[in-house]
């Protein structure tokens, strides 16, 4: 299993009783973030590849680390598989993690191998925070700013009901835009370096969609002692997601709203949208709630929860 | 769950999408390694509590970045747990990591929780290496040195055999040397900061026996490409672990050659003993083995594998 890893996602960095990452510059923060992926619940071996699988593990935990404003340079992997697993699957995860990592770049640099019924992965993302700057946090969200977006809204959750729907990837009917929501369910598109782009050009808050997009920024909200409020036209689905919506007979603003695993970027800034975000809405001074639509309550107020999962640390200081 | 965790090993650095750790000096790196711990495989709740559930991942990681000569700063949990599991067991666990850690002091920084049917745990520890002098790898042995340790050999082996043997803590015959090991297998003892003083006093090469001292020392001679001669009166069975050897018919030296989980630190220096280290043995040219006692073929030369687990990165790089 581990030759099999190692040799999929190949480093430098591995092979000692710890790994040693050397910052890049002086005066350099490292910033970390943890997730458990449990097979049946996180992901489903007919719904997603191995590689996808990977993929999406790289994604979600780099969000975390962009959202911060930091850049992410490594990974470490456990894996707890059933002795009788088919390596190929633990080289397709260890592939697409080491193509996913490739892109910032970051690399696969330490790991561990344990056996258990039920296939469950491990990640951890470190990442660099470099310069004097403060993080992007979830309470530096200021009155007067500008809301800010980088990645889809909605893809994510719409994909997962299109999958949950026909039971099947290949009973959904042939469609480029419903393969797209397919697609970014089995893994998010995160931009690279957002996250930076975002901390060097004026914005001070940051989180990424990961629970739901009214959750997510209600956190931040709370923790900014302020309110959020969401231009409706700017959260419009897209194309993509209003075809899913007519094809299944749902309101496509509930997986806009309450989707989450998007991993989009959700920022706040005063200054101008930086290259890669548009505009999502206007932040303001606390008012009755959290946040508004067009200063309307909300009518998809659920956080994203498929499969009834927790996380804590990592962004759920203020959560309910 | 989340609460219960954050309540019993509280942080200011855990509540947003990452943690964010500022170095404690200029020109420090980054150390970082992650273990699955598995109930029933890697402990069970009969013979260990939570809270030394918790202590013992703290120790198997911290041990992994003292290896490298750094100082242990963070951890990153990871809990996968049945719906049902009692709050008391996470607590304790929880409370378990926050005390071990807080002997460094480290702190538990952030993490995830998701359901599984199986209690699982994953633990990331992450150190800092201050100052520009390398790390201790398992490649800077160099012939003519010394082979010192901090920590117990076999404790953790003999304390095991009697759990098996005895198949519950209370079954086994009242004695304190045997409590002493069984409580060893429960929490291994590290020593605080022996790792940055073998570093700051002149040792080049460092691992912890995590696999069993003959595996662990063949390893580390293998990828410094010298012959590791242990000190046969020095790796003489303390009288705790004769106990236990006599009670079940066994040969001491088999923990002690092949015991593995004691996480004490071996490494080798050219200068003198520093403080918590003691002679275990010398480094000689690479000769037909990577690892004698006296000059002769150990007899006992397999691994530390009770459950059949393997761990990468970390570690295994040149283990057979």
């Amino acid at each position: 299993m581990i030759d099999a890893i190692r040799s999929a996602a190949p480093s430098d960095m591995n092979g000692d009783d710890a790994a040693v990452l050397s910052p890049s510059s002086f005066a350099s923060k490292t910033v970390c973030s943890t997730d458990l992926l449990v097979e049946g619940q996180h992901f489903r071996g007919d719904w997603s590849t191995p590689y996808d699988v990977g993929r999406r593990a790289v994604v979600q935990n780099f969000a975390d680390i962009e959202a911060m404003g930091a850049r992410p340079v490594a990974l470490l992997l456990g894996v707890a598989a059933p002795p009788e697993l088919d390596s190929d699957v633990l080289t397709g995860i260890a592939k697409g993690i080491a193509d996913e990592a490739g892109r910032w770049p970051a690399e696969l640099v330490g790991g561990d191998v344990v056996t258990s019924e039920r296939l469950t992965l491990s990640i951890t993302a470190i990442g660099e925070l470099a310069g004097p700057a403060p993080a992007l946090s979830l309470s530096g969200a200021h009155p007067g700013q500008t809301l800010i977006a980088s990645g889809r809204l909605g893809y994510s959750a719409a994909g997962w009901a299109l999958l949950e729907h026909f039971g099947s990837p290949d009973a959904i009917p042939d469609s480029e835009h419903l393969q797209t929501l397919v697609d970014a369910f089995r893994v998010p598109s995160l931009a690279r370096a957002r996250g930076t782009v975002a901390r060097s050009t004026g914005a001070t808050a940051m989180t990424d969609n990961s629970d739901g997009l009214v959750v997510d920024l209600s956190t931040m909200a709370r923790a900014s002692h302020v309110t959020i409020d969401l231009d409706k036209d700017a959260i419009a689905p897209d194309p993509a997601v209003r075809e899913a919506a007519r094809l299944l007979g749902r309101d496509p603003m509930e997986w806009i709203c309450q989707g989450g695993e998007d991993h989009a970027l959700l920022a706040t800034t005063g200054a101008d949208i930086p290259s890669g975000f548009r505009f999502l809405g206007r932040v303001h001074k606390q008012g009755a709630e959290p946040l508004t639509i067009d200063g309307q309550s909300p009518t998809f107020t659920l956080g994203w929860d498929p499969f009834g999962e927790e996380s804590f640390g990592s962004d759920s200081s203020d959560r309910e």
